[in-house]
């Protein structure tokens, strides 16, 4: 079963700290609760530029979660008033590996 | 023209933060002389977990990469001392698109 990989990075405004992590949260709950999700993960830095990336079992349930309705307009508010700039790519993932340390 | 990306993501032990920054910056570095190499991102938050995402434009150029000397003794100090776990995977580039505030 393919995997797919949407990368989201961005650079945060300094606006709106807290509905902005309040929004996030939110959406990461929904999009949990989408189906064909697999997992997300996230690491802002201190400057604010930001990576996420959410795994995906279709390409259909990335796009249905793009479609969301709330999403949509979570999705407004973040071009308007959240981020300086954004790029999402949408990938196959061809092969991976894990590494994690035993003691 | 192909893309694919390679998705780091990495939780830090807490040892030898200088020498780590050190590493992290020569081997962007020696990446963006590699061939076939397009350009890298990176986020790491106030916990220790982090995402870095390279582009390549192929394949060969990402094997190539993983097994260029410098970097591969790189990886061996990674595991032994820098990171509690990571992940990769290698992904082909399906479609994009930016935004980029106007003002």
């Amino acid at each position: 079963m393919p995997t797919y990989a949407v990368i989201f990075s961005s650079q945060r405004t300094d606006r709106e700290t807290n509905e902005y992590k309040d929004a996030a949260a939110r959406m990461l709950q929904l999009a949990e609760a989408q189906p064909g999700f697999r997992h997300a993960e996230s690491a802002r830095d201190a400057q604010g530029f930001g990576i996420t990336v959410s795994y995906w079992e279709s390409l259909e349930a990335i796009r249905a979660w793009h479609q969301h309705a709330e999403h949509a307009e979570i999705q407004r508010l973040g071009r308007e008033r959240w981020y300086e700039s954004f790029n999402v790519r949408v990938c196959q993932v061809e092969r991976e590996y894990d590494f994690s340390r035993s003691g």
